[in-house]
């Protein structure tokens, strides 16, 4: 008999759910403080509300589910996992005409991708996304940006660094370097300046069909320093009108961030930033930990055109994704999931047989007092209950004897402190809370 | 252009999703305070992990997923979504031998069935099940009764009656009345008894060959009056010695509950209980809402041989699944979902373009003090704000005019009450909390 897991899929113990709680309880007042709204969709939609929405390499990622039952034939499979959590915003809105708009809302919810299978890479995990519907002030983009900040900071990392980007920004220098016609490679190329450095950005836009001077010219603009309005006036005399306006919205942003509270140093116009997704149109961003080596730990955007592939409205969006799966392992990392560790305050010990309910009744008693209490299940000796409590961690015990159980007492024995003390029942949950 | 959710599946939008928050909430609170753990499994399992666990019916309505991306051919489908929690914690159990025992859990989390259509039943639905693993101590099938009874008593349901019965009592009552071979059926048809009636139990249980005599012996047992051990000991009679073990233990926990702290009138013995799932082997229960038109509430019971069947060992399990979906419609049917029913407590207006820093600067404060704040997004006239504010329910709004800019102050007029009040900006949180 052998039994496994799906592959690339894992269980989340007790001890990463409740870090996982943790984490995601910090995301989520973060979110009701800046009035964004909680909805869930459904974890599978109709195939074609997803694909051709990611580009093909997602369209390939998707885990298509069979009709009812089934099984096996072929063409069945009209159905696919969620493979984010935008797509299904975008489905939602068109299928909402009433909604009063803008909306702000969020979701934390797991997302399914059929990756290779390779360490750390999970074909599960957990996107947190918050999205403004329905309008196209760059407000909208700079609540984004600051609360997707707001949250990261409070999760315990100040010092993270938002980098800031526009689609046009990325097209007109497309332009500017006569790669109209290969936009989107010339953006995953540009994309990849982290991995594969300068030189292999080079070789792939040649690939491309850039010459000498071309290749001159896009690297003219992708060195502009990194920075603030400067940055932008650099840009701006690269590009035409199109590109422009994109600088211009990026002026903007800045501006509101920094009124809502984001530092400036927390934030830097980066036109090597290109993101991945096809949908994005606006300005687009990612969240980095400058000295960590991990990837981006947010990432957003705005999209303005996709809630209109679905009905024959168009309704702006923009959004941001934090990543909690990646917070997560740096916190566990660096040893700062500070949560309760134990699954309960107090064992209760069962003295025997007779007074078996005297133990059930302090357990119940501790319990209705708000106390995480545990009793003793088996019918073991007391050496091995104290032994159980001591594997388990848990700081106190309690014993209900033949002289307590007669005088309505129970006694506390606090491991941390090695003392004990016997008290009347209804004092015992403030025992235990007091110390 | 049409767009549509998957058959049978549903969004959960901000109104829900409040309600849901706030029973999940109280639900997990009650089980942490008895002690048990959290602990998630993924979406999906190996096919093989989840046939051959729930009977015909289950393996047909579990909904298979294709390999990675490539869609349509036949044969592929080797994962399924899960379709309870059950088996996947078994599994678990299975795959981790360093568990130390007993472990008690809980998790709550989606589950799917293609469930053909209809009004009110859904393809995706939240199970919310507490189970104990490694032990046959009554206590712990005790815990279970109790640890649901407390929570549907905590979401505002005191007035419930738990079910209980044994599947010993069950077989034996089939030896009784000759039905050994047609023991499945047998208990399917007296399952039904609530649907189908007293009538309908006898005529489908004469197609399985049961004689008169037979069907008088089977109503004779069934017939005993509900109650506590005077259940127990009218039953006993009729049954052979595997019957009287489950008697017995329905006695030990039935004591245990009461020292729990359940009141004698929330649990009642009834032999007519079966519980549809293959996998029970001893007590079995579910909770009903006497006087409300609503199925039961809760179930669950002892399955003592499903983690054998992924690995050599025999691991005792108990565990109860309390059905949140069917508590969160009667609780919205009855007005009962207490939750804030806004987005935020305060908009902040924009007065001009000159005055949206700090109208921006206010909305960053008040949320760096804990208020749930929302700035307008759009480039609209006050009244159009107001409008706004008030379409969304809010109580609170905020102005930051050249006055206010100028002194660092801020305006909260409050529509509930009427009235507004000019103070500094750090004094505005306060405001809002006060009232």
């Amino acid at each position: 008999m052998s039994v496994h897991l799906a592959k690339g899929v894992r269980d989340y113990l007790p001890e990463q759910m409740r870090g996982r709680h943790a984490v995601m309880a910090t995301v989520r007042a973060v979110f009701d403080r800046f009035g964004f709204e909680p909805l869930d969709t459904p974890a599978f939609e109709r195939l074609d509300t997803l694909t051709g929405k990611y580009g093909d390499e997602g369209d390939k990622l998707m885990f298509r589910i069979l009709q009812r039952g089934e099984g096996g034939e072929a063409g069945l499979a009209d159905q696919a996992l969620r493979y984010d959590l935008t797509v299904p915003l975008a489905r939602f809105v068109a299928m909402h005409p009433e909604l009063r708009l803008p909306f702000k809302r969020w979701q934390m919810a797991p997302v399914w991708r059929a990756e290779r299978a390779q360490r750390g890479r999970f074909r599960e995990f957990y996107q947190c996304d918050a999205d403004i519907v329905g309008t196209t002030s760059p407000m909208a983009d700079a609540e984004c940006l600051a609360v997707a900040s707001t949250a990261i900071t409070e999760l315990g990392f100040p010092d993270h660094v938002v980098r800031l980007n526009d689609r046009r920004i990325l097209r007109a220098m497309a332009r500017a370097v006569g790669a109209h016609d290969h936009e989107l490679p010339l953006l995953i190329a540009v994309d990849k300046l982290d991995k594969i450095g300068r030189d292999g950005v080079s070789a792939e836009v040649r690939r491309l069909g850039l010459d000498d001077d071309a290749i001159a010219r896009l690297w003219q603009i992708l060195d502009v320093p990194r920075g603030h309005a400067d940055t932008l006036d650099a840009l701006a005399v690269h590009l035409d009108d199109e590109g422009r306006a994109g600088v211009d919205t990026l002026r903007e942003v800045l501006r509101i961030a920094f009124a809502l509270g984001v530092a400036p140093e927390r934030l830097q116009v980066d036109p090597t930033l290109a993101r991945g997704l096809d949908y994005y149109t606006g300005p687009v961003f990612e969240t980095v930990l400058p000295g960590r080596n991990m990837g981006s730990v947010s990432g957003g955007g705005r999209y303005d055109g996709l809630v209109g592939m679905f009905c024959g409205r168009q309704i702006p969006c923009v959004g941001v994704s934090i990543g909690i799966e990646r917070l997560l392992v740096l916190l566990e990392e660096e040893g700062r999931l500070e949560v309760a560790s134990t699954a309960a305050d107090v064992l209760v010990t069962v003295h025997d047989d007779d007074h078996r309910d005297a133990a059930l009744a302090a357990v119940a008693a501790l319990r209705a007092a708000g106390v995480r209490a545990e009793v003793f299940l088996d019918d073991k000796k007391l050496k091995a209950q104290l032994k159980y409590a001591n594997a388990r961690g848990y700081r106190w015990v309690a014993f209900v004897g033949p002289e307590e159980a007669a005088a309505g007492q129970v006694t506390l024995k606090d491991f941390a402190a090695g003392k004990q003390v016997t008290v009347p029942l209804h004092e015992a949950a403030s025992v235990i809370g007091m110390e």
